[in-house]
This record gives C-alpha cells, sequence and structure tokens, in this order.
C-alpha cells in the first residue's frame, strides 16, 4: 500500500520504518521538507539527526504534507496533536477525501507547564475535530494510547498480550486498520464506536504519562482484563 | 477497624458489605437514615431495596454522614461523585480531621445526556477538590477505575490480574490504604503520586463507560501491562 506518514518526529518515524519494512511504500510529509532533509542536529528525543535516519532508510520518501497525501492511499497523522489540524490543512482536503486516515496524535497542551493537559478534551477530542474538517476522509483513531516502540511491535512488552482502541464512523476504514495493526503484531484490537469514542482513548493520556513517570519507561501498554 | 463508608449506593453497600466480611465495623452513612432504611422499593440497579439489604447484612450500621465519620477511624467515600463535597460538608470537616479518606467516586457530569462527562477535569480532578477542602484529612483517591463487584473481589476476573492505582498527599494514609486493598485481593497496587495523579485515574472513566459499552459487562479492568 502506498502510506503517507505525516510528522518526523519520532512516532512518525517510528510508524514510517515499520509500514516500509511491512513491504508499503512509505512517504514522510512535513512543511519544509528542504528543512527537514537537511537536519544534522540530533532529534530531541536522542535519536540521530534526521538527514542520517533518512538515509539509513533508502526506501522512504519525504516530501511536503500535500506531496506525501496526494499520492498515497492510506495516510497517518503522526503530527503533534497541536498542529494537526493546520498540517492536514496543509496536505489538503482534497487530496484526502476518500482516505482512511489513521490518526495517531494526542491534543496535548503545554502551555499551562507539566504535566501537559489535553485540548481538546472531555466534551470534544482531536478525532472528532479532524473528522468534522474532513469529512470526506475516513478517520480512524487508534495507537495513540501508547509509545511509539509498542505501536510498531507490541510483542516487545508481555508478548504482545495487551490492547489496543480503534474509533471511527467508516466500518470499511476499520477493517482496513485493523488488518494494519493485525500486521504490526497487535492480538488485542478493540473497536470502542465511532468517532466520538476517540475522547476516551485520548484522555486515557494523563495517566499513561503519569504511568511513565514512576515506571520510569515507556515500554508498558493497558491490557483490558475481561472474565 | 471502624469504617464508615459513606453513601448507600450499590458501590457503598459492595464496599461496606466486603469490608465488614472482613472483620472490620462499618457504619453506613446517608444523608436521611430514616428515609434510607425505610426504603422498600428495589434498587436503581436492580438490587433488593435498601430495608431487605440491611437486614440481610446484620452487623452493619446506619447513620447520618455526620454520626459513621465521627465514629470511625477511616472514611470512604462512595456518594456520587456530584454530591461528594456536600455529603463530606455534612459529615463534618471536624470529624474528617486526621483521617483517611478513601476516594472512590467520579465526577460524572450526567447534565448533558448520555455519555456523562467529567466535571472537574483535565486541570483539575474531584480527588483534589476534596482534600483541598478537607485539608487536615489525608485522602487517597482509589478504586475508582472499576465496578464495585471488583473493587472487592478483584479474583472474580483473570485471578485477579489487574491493576488499582492509589494517589494521595499522605505517604502514611497510601500505606493503610495499601494494605486495605491487598486485603481485598489486590495485587498490583501502583502509586501514581500525589493527589493531581487523581486527574489521571478519573480520567480514563470514558474510556471505561465505552468500554462496558462494547463488551456488554462491567466484569473488566485496566492491567497496566510492563516488560
Amino acid at each position: 500500500m502506498r502510506i503517507a506518514v505525516l510528522g518526523t518526529g519520532t512516532v512518525g518515524r517510528t510508524l514510517a520504518a515499520a509500514l516500509g519494512a511491512l513491504g508499503h511504500q512509505v512517504v514522510l510529509g512535513t512543511r519544509d521538507p528542504g528543512a527537514t532533509a537537511g537536519r544534522t542536529s540530533p532529534d530531541p528525543m536522542g535519536g540521530p539527526p534526521f538527514k542520517e535516519w533518512l538515509a539509513a532508510h533508502g526506501g522512504i520518501g519525504l516530501g511536503t504534507f500535500a506531496e506525501a497525501a496526494g499520492d498515497s492511499e492510506l495516510v497517518v497523522n503522526a503530527t503533534n496533536g497541536a498542529a494537526s489540524l493546520a498540517a492536514l490543512g496543509a496536505a489538503g482536503a482534497a487530496r484526502l477525501a476518500g482516505k482512511v486516515l489513521v490518526d495517531v496524535s494526542n491534543p496535548l497542551d503545554f502551555s499551562q507547564g507539566m504535566p501537559p493537559v489535553l485540548n481538546p478534551v472531555n466534551t470534544e477530542s482531536l478525532g472528532e475535530r479532524i473528522q468534522r474538517s474532513f469529512p470526506e476522509t475516513r478517520v480512524v483513531k487508534s495507537l495513540n494510547t501508547m509509545n511509539a516502540g509498542l505501536m510498531v511491535d507490541p510483542r516487545r512488552v508481555a508478548g504482545g498480550d495487551h490492547s489496543v482502541f480503534i474509533s471511527g464512523d467508516d466500518a470499511g476504514a476499520k477493517t482496513v486498520v485493523r488488518e494494519l495493526l493485525e500486521s504490526l503484531g497487535h492480538k488485542d484490537i478493540i473497536d470502542l464506536g465511532d468517532i466520538t469514542t476517540a475522547r476516551g482513548a485520548e484522555m486515557v493520556l494523563p495517566l499513561w504519562l503519569r504511568l511513565f513517570g514512576v515506571l520510569g519507561t515507556p515500554d508498558f501498554n493497558f491490557k483490558i482484563v475481561r472474565g
């Protein structure tokens, strides 16, 4: 499948590399590809500079948000939640129309200090805002409840014995995303319902962040244990 | 231990019965004990009328919020989240001073229809409001992330292999609550930190409610799976 991964941070890179390794044709989308490709300073999360990373991942393309989205069959929104609507606007509603968009972002708001709060929250979610802003796109919220490493390699913790959620209005799009998740190794995929259920998935972030603090590792996940 | 359980709904009754069965001396607190004791109509959740329930649980007392709290060593807030501050105010700050208060409530707001939203949320939590309103009480948020049946009998799902959280400012109070949770069968008790971490624990409720909808049973819980 031709997949556009919008966002070149840790999440975008990790997803792009994993989807490329599965045989998909992946293009990373960014605001200014020249600036991104030229970046020689280390990644803020401690990874290699983007230029080195891209050279080491020969099969992965780089383009503007619009170029990446235009040429894709499926789009992943891995941009910073605060910038997601702008990034998708730059990709362009026409280029996103009819496509499945997997929204893995979280609306974290650091403006009030640490820990971040959510914006939107409670009566609204970023997943819903994206769906409403791009009504012809088939938005599925997923993967936002775990670290990037676990998104693409769930087996690294407890052999993959934990859960991932999907929320969206389009049943066909959820089937596509379910298959993509299974191809990454996810076993317990729980369909929460329509896109409004993204509120619940996004609102676990404050607990995730506290758990990250006390466990001292991002290698953990939620498992929904039932009888 | 002499325990006051404030609130006579399903959660309060379930906790009172279980704590009584463990040998604690339990008094249920309610706004109007005469009205509560006289209730002969079925419980809204399908349980027996309160009068029958109380007769079947001979060791458990019933009093006003103030009577229950005044005679207790430890207090459980199992009132409706929207009414918790008023109920605790009726119990009286002096009667709660110095005591451990286990807050199991959730600030669910049904005023905008279903599903309920949270109020407070995000930059604030009910646990924090209670701690701030009763500064001499040692508030520990816990158990609010699961159904009443699992609170008191975690082994009924997956042999108890799931998690419970505690949040609070007082280390000694958290030790008391940890021991109480262990006595109920909880194995994986995660201390999230100070009372502000109650935000994270309360904010999983929207996901819990959606999972309840799709799983069709309240017999499930979150397990924090780590490497």
